[in-house]
């Protein structure tokens, strides 16, 4: 059995469009596919965008700022998206909600002149949305994002529905009979990661990745994907 | 384009065996493919498999299983493989050339009874030697490795040859022009991802991915997908 992973180009997502509208009008969906959607499309139609003109930084921002070498602007919109956990130079990084990234997710590509996004509000509720309207096995809005021990941004769960993002194999037999003891895999995180490799980068416009032929077994199970504080001996 | 992803399924492989020989058994190559290898069959095929029966424990490995409910022995290989960074009650997080993993990377999984696996001592350069062999466009050794701040493994590339692991987007235009700054995604991280994702799991026995239709444009960058000690602001 081999996975496909096919790259959608869409148009130029603006505030208002119905995003499960647009994806139907370019494919039809048989029901065993799985969606990877860039955030960025979502917030887009979801108006959650800035212009950084209308921003006015505090004391706060400004100082911030500072620190970091970013615009006091964008670190004013940080403050009040997360909480800030590190800064550095060149670098500003949050928490909110327990998911730890650079600069609260906001973003300046593909938001138009002056604009930034900000990340959508509740991804796994646009998740749920979106898996109502289009005939598939499951949803999931990414996100590109760093890594503590590792350079480079992958392709990483903000949001799910409609499929377990974690697979268990305890009690599985290995090759020499042996029972599998604790291995959990965020296939979550790795479906998101592939979606990465077709999404178009830049001008490209290929917010959607199907993915097809992708079917676990084990024993899948359901939670939240993000560490708590107390379950990281990092933070 | 559409990425393709195809698990391999191999016989058990034994110490002395020639993976790219066996791998090439299986199918032909056009010279376009990525072939993910999990690390375990790299590992068999060199030996680098220890009976806990031959391991005696020392104080330090003692104290260490006592710490972290492990076993003395296997604790015992944990010191010698690499350097110990956090224990807690089940696990033990180490170091080794910036790797940041549980237990050294060591497993017993498909290991045979009462054996544990040892990660490949230099895998860029087992990724070189299958890469001269086999005619694809790069070989990715990989390894499922847990996260600080998210649960669950995911597939990561510990070793790799004939590919740029990172790609840039510097300077391309976003959707409205607007040249995008910093962005670096890890491609070689999400490839290895991807992979996970077809690899049998238990006593499937397909340690091999092969990747088609990947070709990935922007800049791409060379170098070492660890950060260094100073380069991480969490450890």
């Amino acid at each position: 059995m081999a996975i496909q992973i096919t790259g959608l180009k869409l148009p130029i997502i603006n505030e208002g469009d119905e995003i499960s509208q647009i994806i139907k009008d370019e494919r039809e969906f048989e029901g065993s596919e799985i969606l990877v959607i860039a955030h960025s499309i979502i917030s887009k139609a979801n108006g959650q965008r800035t212009n950084l003109k209308d921003v006015d930084p505090g004391e706060r921002a400004k100082k911030l700022a500072k620190k970091s070498n970013k615009d006091p602007r964008v670190c004013e919109l940080i403050i009040k998206e997360s909480n800030v956990i590190k800064i550095g130079k060149d670098f500003i990084i949050t928490e909110k909600n327990n998911r730890i990234c650079a600069n609260a997710g906001i973003d300046k590509s593909n938001a138009g002149k002056g604009n930034v996004l900000l990340p959508p509000k509740k991804p796994n509720q646009e998740a749920e949305k979106i898996l109502k309207e289009i005939d598939c096995q499951g949803v999931i809005i990414s996100d590109s994002i760093g890594r503590p021990f590792r350079k480079g941004a992958v392709g990483t769960t903000i949001g799910y529905a409609g499929l377990k993002p974690f697979s268990s194999y305890k009690g599985l037999e290995d090759l020499y009979g042996r029972k599998l003891e604790t291995t959990v895999e965020c296939v979550a995180d790795e479906l998101a990661a592939s979606a990465n490799l077709v999404f178009g980068e830049a001008s490209k416009s290929k917010p959607v990745a199907v993915i097809e032929g992708f079917k676990r077994e084990g024993e899948p199970r359901d939670g939240k994907i993000e560490r708590e504080k107390n379950q990281s001996v990092f933070r």
